[in-house]
């Protein structure tokens, strides 16, 4: 008899939850051991990781001719990249390992020594679409943090994840390390991603990473805990104290260096005050970069060749060049509306007035909320977290890019000489 | 055309999301100063308190004369009780704030300065029994937290919880902060509870406290995240080089001193090396207790007239004056057994060994895990933290009882002086 997708999913579930317990007692060293392992291995099977890739690439053409050039860029490797990604794993190895810290110690007056301590989570399941770097970072930060995962790529990138999938597990288990850590899931269709929302006999966490529809399946009736983000819908403020060079710097930069991510900008909004010293040089830059600009009616007041914003375009992130600007009326309108719209990832203001900044950020709660920079440094390796597992706007656990800190949870540890209530 | 109860949910739940807005940013010195004006108003309407809880329990023994005495002790209110109550507060306003709190501080390569800080979550909802201290406790964390809080208590204390909701509404806003952060549901069916955990549009965190029932009805569907702890299925382990006194006083205590509580022992291992000298005194303190033991074969072959304990005993969670005591040989058994039938709320070891203390509290990662004391002490208050918002044993967010550090999640801040990507 065949096992379907659903239980090979759960009986490689399974494996994760009996390899976590003993992942979870590896040294930091052994760790550190067995990312070394894997970024020699990673660097010396090259050709092969190309070949499969070569394959999915070919696959993609075949079956979409219409694949969109983001599209085909977030799925090719290449040497450059391979290395790149051998690099994060090097910087992983180096980070320090989040297992263990004490993070608080409570002295109770009855004696009690109460720790509240790190520990890896367990099982974590990660569902990703097409870029199969997301593999290594997710495998690597797993690894590092004590924490047995399940990956389960998009079907673009099968024969990607399937190879770096291997390597990880041979390598890994090269210095002594169980190799049941990793599960890689073969199956591409939904039902097995709606399944394993399901395991929580099994695993943890569960971490969505791209589209609605993807994240509409592992949500719906999910009993595992999950922590994702939706849509990045940003904002960036130019305040009336904003430094106006730096304002059109980083407006530019966060719409054009990479529309398609999460972080970049999808609405502007310009204080009334500055707007007409702003707006026309800030739109000719941006038309010289290819955006569509749109405005509401005051910024067509000021440059009234602009589209129209409506109502649609403040809900909507565009992850393409168009970008919609608003005129606002001080900090109060342009909190209230970063508040409606906002699907609390990145937002930022651009002000020199400190007492400003500090209203805006005590107003804003997005996961990464900026004053003075482009929102585009939203992402684990901007902030020094070596990759990320996912970025996090739920409001528990901990918001914004989720690194090895965010793979372990607290408990307590309580150390008594006989106490008793 | 009357509004249904979810209807009413669905409304008392936006006002709350208004309302946490301006909480969020309240001072210290606000909350607290709101804090005892509520304690001050709680001691002063005593009698008020009391005179709605005389009608809870009239209507109890009414409806259920055969009402156990254990939901009758945790419904009764007393003027010792209420004062009790009243100290928690104070207590609570005693507490550091946590929000605002900066967790670390990362400089970047390129001066971005990024820092981790503490902000409230938003809005908690909370479904809980009868206990109609419970309805203080939360309110009262909720407001040092800067958190709205949606507070739906058990049907028997509908009575006692309506006027202490009451008295929180009515004192906070005599000092100036928005009533609306604490919405009492008054409706008791479970058609509401269902509909608060669909409610993500305002509700950010939902904590169901009580029987498997009420935690079902809260998880199924559930688009908010739910974070709570089912049975709590307690073990203590009492290892070879362990006091034997201390053994005998710790089970004794774990088992008897309330077992109605969900860190009360349920199931107590004994290496086989000490089960002789530690059996038959345990077995008398117990049953000097009124306590039913039951055991193993190995238990039966040392103490013959005990009941044998069956691998339904050991799933079970008696809460009641019931113990199962089964024999291990050494450590390695006692933590598969744990790992196998723990709740991962509240498990122990007795020991003199440190190393096998160790071993211990690092193979198994119950929220919290004791050396040498009673697991009756997982409980907020016990731990310093004032009281508690329900106790997470998922592995997400910080497993244990949930106190002020647990109300916030923490989020980035980033620091720049024009940085583009």
């Amino acid at each position: 008899m065949e096992l379907t997708a659903i239980q090979i999913a759960a009986l490689q579930a399974k494996r994760a939850k009996a390899a976590s317990l003993g992942l979870r007692s590896l040294s930091t060293e052994k760790k550190n051991q067995a990312l070394l392992a894997v970024a020699g291995a990673l660097a010396k099977k090259t050709d092969d990781i190309l070949a499969a890739n070569a394959i999915d690439m070919e696959n993609l053409l075949e079956k979409r001719s219409d694949a969109s050039k983001a599209l085909q860029s977030r799925l090719i490797l290449t040497k450059e990249k391979i290395k790149a990604i051998v690099e994060g794993v090097i910087t992983v190895a180096g980070l320090p390992d989040p297992v263990g810290e004490v993070v608080k110690i409570t002295e109770r007056p009855n004696g009690l020594e109460i720790k509240k301590v790190r520990i890896p989570i367990g099982v974590i399941a990660c569902v990703y679409e097409s870029r199969p770097n997301v593999t290594v970072d997710i495998a690597a930060l797993a690894l590092k943090s004590g924490n047995a995962c399940i990956l389960r790529g998009g079907k673009e990138s099968i024969n990607s994840n399937t190879v770096l999938a291997d390597i990880f597990r041979e390598a890994v288990v090269s210095v002594g390390v169980d190799q049941e850590y990793l599960q890689f899931i073969s199956f591409t269709d939904h039902a097995a991603v709606s399944a394993l929302s399901k395991l929580d006999k099994y695993i943890d966490l569960i971490i969505p990473r791209g589209g609605e529809k993807l994240i509409d399946a592992v949500c719906d009736g999910a009993t595992v805990p999950v922590l994702r983000h939706r849509k990045g819908i940003t904002h960036i403020y130019a305040a009336a104290s904003a430094n106006l060079d730096m304002a059109i710097k980083i407006i530019h930069n966060a719409k054009t260096s990479n529309p398609s991510a999460c972080n970049s900008l999808e609405h502007a909004l310009i204080d009334a005050k500055v707007a007409d010293k702003i707006l026309p040089e800030l739109l000719k830059k941006l038309k010289e970069s290819g955006v569509e600009v749109r405005g509401d009616e005051k910024v067509q007041v000021i440059v009234p060749e602009v589209v129209l914003a409506t109502n649609v375009d403040w809900l909507t992130e565009y992850l393409d060049y168009i970008i919609s600007i608003k005129i606002v009326d001080g900090l109060g309108e342009a909190i209230a509306h970063i508040n409606k719209y906002s699907t609390n990832l990145s937002d930022g203001i651009i002000t020199e007035d400190e007492s400003e900044a500090q209203k805006f950020v005590s107003a804003v709660d997005s996961a990464a909320t900026y004053v003075n920079a482009s929102t585009r440094f939203t992402d684990g390796s901007e902030f020094g977290l070596g990759a990320e597992i996912g970025i996090n706007t739920s409001k528990i656990h901990g918001m914004g890019p989720m690194g090895l800190e965010e793979l372990t949870v607290t408990r307590y540890i309580v150390l008594g000489n006989g106490q008793i209530r």
